[in-house]
């Protein structure tokens, strides 16, 4: 069941926070979902936040439910790991709480609530398919930072779910970047085999979900303090070269890793997005 | 001297959030400024918020700088009071700090560091024109709910700075509802004469200000829960109509007090405002 805690009109349509119980993480989540004027079924796009984000940055600072108003598009956006006191965390801006990497950990202390993965590909899609007029068939998934290497891991294993994904400032190959190799050793162990499946990089090179996308849409600031260090998208542009999988890689001068970039080239992305799904 | 504490690059311009000392005030003051890409002097406007608000509000949740960077405008946004240890302060999110109600406190202990009037009016504006490339002479004011009501008493009041004026649920008439009695009496004291100037209604009624505007907008949220008891609409309207002062009141069905509603119309109001100081 879905609460629905807060509904606001907006452009037209409505913007909902919603709570409900997840059996991924068994805990309570929450997310939002923009639902357009008009009659449905719309197009849905998930998107996923980045390190320390709940379901409400990208909610109040993307400016993205003008676009998605326009082009008739339902856009969800979940928290980015459970929550609250009985859930495991650590005193670290990058792991545990608001950083769940979108994988299912399988190591103490965060196995199994911290099971992002599966929340945002079954439980997330039951919640909204069955409470809101969205279209299962034509859906799209992007994010930012940490939800764009999850945008990317996902669309590329569940090509059976997206039919479009793109990314904003992606951590592109986690398992070669701090953030990621703190993350995935913590979340599943040590032994790198295991964190393979959740390197958009890597998932190229292993040709998973290869081909299914006509094109990855990727937008990346070139004043991102984070560009050389964390998130390294000239491994996944070479990677996917080297598949045969067309990348569209922006370097948009000047911008940095704020939802100011984001805000910036949103509209882009819902197009793009609204192209693929119309 | 204004000293930039974020700056971030956003539709091309650039955002800026900054730190002054005002005179008025006595105090360090925050403002965010949007200077659009391109060729200088630029249009200005400034946005007055609301309640509890600081400088981020607008600045993050508005979705403004899109549709600015458009038009070519600069846009400032100032914190809503004076702020800190040494600032006087009360348990009360409707008076003190966060709800400067933009005048001139003459009442301890408000006086004399409650001054928005004096500093929207003359600080802000040194600051800005000394360090951004805006046209002094081509300048509106917006701004929602508290901020509406500072945006079109200062409009008014202030004919020789400004050339166009619009709001957002604004408190219509501040000496006939519960916050604005509660703000005048502490800030100016228990006589209403004191408050008469404070007051858009009031102001039109003694023909202060009008017929400087060929029209002033407003829009208002049918589904705002403030709407009866606060913000009165209905008081502007008649009295603009019993002045000649032309004034658009849009109703806009099933929108609340939020962000989401500015969102939804706030391009209508940079347009309007463009339109009168292209």
């Amino acid at each position: 069941m879905v609460e629905v805690l807060e509904d606001h009109k907006c452009f037209g349509g409505s913007l909902k926070i919603c709570r409900h119980d997840s059996k991924a993480t068994g805990t309570s989540m929450r997310f939002s979902v923009f639902v357009p004027g008009g009659e449905g079924p719309f197009p849905v796009l998930t998107w996923l936040s980045g390190l320390t984000c709940t379901e409400e940055n990208f909610t109040t600072k993307a400016g993205a439910y003008g676009p998605a108003a326009a082009l008739g598009l339902m856009v969800v956006a979940p928290d980015t790991s459970p929550r609250g006191p009985g859930v495991a965390d650590v005193d670290s801006y990058d792991l545990g709480q608001g950083a769940g990497f979108y994988v299912d950990a399988t190591e103490a202390p965060w196995a199994p609530q911290f099971s992002m993965y599966s929340y945002v590909t079954r439980d997330l899609q039951e919640a909204v398919f069955a409470n809101f007029p969205g279209d299962r068939k034509r859906q799209g998934i992007f994010g930012h930072s940490m939800g764009g290497h999850g945008a990317l891991t996902i669309a590329l294993r569940n090509t059976g779910i997206y039919r479009s994904v793109s990314a904003f400032a992606p951590i592109a190959s986690p398992t070669r970047c701090p953030w990621g190799e703190k993350a995935l050793a913590a979340y599943l162990g040590a032994d790198p085999a295991a964190w393979r499946k959740h390197d958009a990089t890597l998932l190229l090179e292993d040709g998973i979900g290869t081909g299914h996308y006509d094109d990855i849409l990727v937008d990346q600031g070139t004043g991102d303090s984070f560009l050389e260090k964390e998130l390294k998208p000239d491994l996944l542009q070479a990677a996917a070269a080297r598949a045969g999988q067309k990348l569209t890689l922006r370097m948009q001068e000047g911008y940095d890793h704020s939802y100011y970039f984001i805000q910036s080239f949103i509209a882009d992305h819902l197009q793009f997005h609204h192209d693929r799904l119309k």
